[in-house]
């Protein structure tokens, strides 16, 4: 078999077997197919796009190509959660105590990743205590104990996407479904998951910017995990505005404290109730969607749902008086308020801007070693929708600099103010 | 300027400018942009095309990549001429003596290449003593005072394109009208030629097998070379089965000397003075094509033609009696008629196979360093519509080895016989 007649045939829109796909990502993996071929060959990709079938594969190619998490020792449906990334979403803080409130198993592998703020990791690392290097059986333990635990990956998971990824980086074919939708999955997969949840997001905050592709990202995603054995939905959720009102670590493990008492911000409510009846419902502690929200909602009224988040801060180490006490998280030196400079109403919030706002701050890191202010970072006092007069306050800046200047204009210009009344966007747009 | 930058415009369909086109280019010869961005372009290119303007640019900055042949010294407009390749085409052996009969001035620098049989230095070193190999002044010098000289290919032209020819070739990217265009017309721009006629091939031994494919290269490199300022005209030509009779390279020679004397093969004699008459308008020493076909024929006729190639040999130092004795010229020791296994008439005869079969005998080289024998080859006995019966003469070869069985093989399944009789496809389909 030789790349270059895989690459011609894929050219040509013809469909590769799963021999093909295999050697192509085995060989390449190894390094005896070089680069620039890859490189052709995504770009084909990128035309030609893939059948089911060759995404399928190629997902599966990627998983065989380095370790496997063995979830096995756990009992029950494990079923995973993955967001194609906003500003503000602290959705699996809510999520994982949440649904093992209700007896799902929540075993989560963390990354920290680059980002405006820090990962679910640097977030969980804001409780004073928290420790989220655990041995994998210490961990295995915990998750049969109380439903869920949280650490950092670990182990060569599917090194082909990571080596697909960086040349697609450079070689602009980034942006192909095909090539998204495998890349995701494989590492769903490989991190031991019997089923997936998936949190697509769309508008101006989002990797897919129009509906129509977050769309087809989603579909892609299901119909992969699904054709690999692995039960898998689909939400797609609005980014045209940052999900609840803090944007930075420590002040979003305070929104998802109060969201776990029924007291958090109606959006990242709604949201992380959606993706955790999914949850629920694909392992099999409901016979429905409705009736997975209906448990949900019960245990958050009951007090079930923040007592699992106690005892899940406490099996890791952590502080638990900081669920009473939210003061008791790292908190800023300095709070500044930026005003509004015009009146109307707030028909958009440009997440990214905020995003890059709060990066600036110190909430997140640009390198992989880079330090993060845990404390930092930037509170919404106004919503898409929400009528504003001159002088108003917009949002709260929490920094540990004086100087706050450019941030301040940053946040102000990421404010869209209009005249007219803003019709409101639905949040989810569809469930897949 | 970031050359994924680039790569995401031509991605999506949008036009490069000039800056850009010299900036890729100058950066991939210099190694500063890898083979995987440039792998990734040229797909990118493969589906997006160029437009006219793209396509110049492109072959210019080939050309500036390298050494460019200065013949300005040489009186007269120089014309140059250029073949995609075919089987059997010793044009070049004819043409070069045959309008410098006229007075067009021909400095011709060719290559020796990979092939079926060897390139047009090596079939002109059939004949004993000529030497390929003059200094550059005594070159121009020759064709001053000749008319006609033929070297080797020296210098480093565009490098650019032998770089991305390399990787178009293992990154399935050959195959697209914009880079087969530049890549040919940017090393005859290099080679210093005042124009161009291109001859373009079309059918089984061909590399453009489709009639439209053959016609919209040629209408890119005439576009090409009257944008870089070479007025450029391209004849399509059929290659569904070998030129002349003979395939080998001091058969060629053979061939060619019959055709000066005007006793050539009827497809031949007829493509060479269709090419010799697009170089005599050209160059300006005829008002029309059909005049300079006359004053070609005048030539052949009158015996002019004939002298110009003892001229030309004795010249560079070959031995002129071959043209009146061609038995002189290198003679195999072995010579086999390949029969007919069935009577009909001839549909086609597969110029690749009989190409390969002439390689197989020892008439090409496979490899850069490969020793060619340069008496060996195939003669047609039959050509497409001639009726042939069991047992009749198809082809003879002609080799120094007693093991032909394979090889006669071979060129019976080249031969095309059916029971209809067989309706002649046109040897010139367009002139441009």
């Amino acid at each position: 078999m030789r790349m270059v007649d895989l690459i011609a045939k894929k050219r040509d829109g013809l469909i590769l077997t799963k021999d093909e796909i295999d050697f192509m990502i085995d060989q390449y993996t190894n390094d005896h197919i070089p680069d620039y071929q890859m490189a052709s060959m995504m770009m084909a990709i990128y035309f030609q796009g893939m059948t089911t079938e060759e995404r399928i594969y190629l997902t599966e190619a990627m998983v065989a190509s380095g370790d496997q998490i063995d979830l096995s020792a756990i009992e029950g449906i494990k079923v995973d959660k993955h967001s194609t990334g906003g500003v503000g979403d602290s959705t699996t803080l809510i999520i994982a105590p949440l649904v093992a409130a209700v007896g799902v198993p929540v075993a989560k592998m963390s990354g920290r990743g680059l980002g405006h703020t820090g990962g679910t990791l640097d977030k969980l690392e804001a409780i004073p205590g928290f420790n989220v290097e655990l041995a994998s059986s210490d961990f295995i333990k915990l998750v049969n104990k109380n439903k869920v635990a949280v650490i950092g990956q670990s182990g060569n998971l599917t090194p082909a996407d990571q080596k697909l990824y960086a040349l697609r980086d450079v070689t602009a074919t980034v942006n192909a479904i095909p090539l998204i939708a495998s890349s995701i999955m494989s590492k769903k997969i490989a991190s031991g998951a019997d089923a997936i949840v998936l949190d697509v997001k769309t508008g101006s905050g989002a990797f897919m910017k129009e509906l129509d592709d977050a769309k087809a990202l989603a579909e892609a995603m299901v119909e992969i995990g699904n054709g690999a054995g692995r039960e898998t939905m689909a939400i797609i959720s609005d980014m045209s505005q940052p999900l609840g009102f803090a944007v930075g670590n420590a002040l979003e493990v305070k929104e998802a404290i109060a969201t776990l008492k029924g007291e958090g911000p109606a959006d990242l409510t709604e949201l992380s109730l959606t993706l955790a009846s999914q949850m629920v419902f694909l392992a099999k502690k409901a016979g429905s969607i409705e009736q997975a929200r209906e448990k949900l909602l019960v245990a958050i009224k009951n007090g079930d749902a923040i007592a699992k988040l106690k005892q899940f801060i406490e099996a890791q180490g952590g502080d638990p008086t900081v669920v009473d006490q939210p003061d008791r998280l790292p908190q800023a030196n300095v709070q500044v308020a930026v005003k509004a400079s015009q009146t109307g109403y707030v028909s958009e919030i440009i997440a990214d801007q905020i995003g890059i706002a709060a990066s600036m701050l110190g909430a997140g890191r640009a390198t992989k070693d880079a330090e993060i202010d845990l404390a930092v970072g930037i509170v919404l006092a106004k919503k898409v929708g929400d009528f504003v007069e001159h002088g108003d306050t917009l949002a709260v800046i929490h920094s540990n600099d004086q100087q706050n200047g450019t941030i301040s204009e940053k946040i102000q210009a990421a404010f869209q103010i209009q005249i007219e009344e803003v019709k409101q966007k639905p949040l989810i747009y569809q469930m897949i």
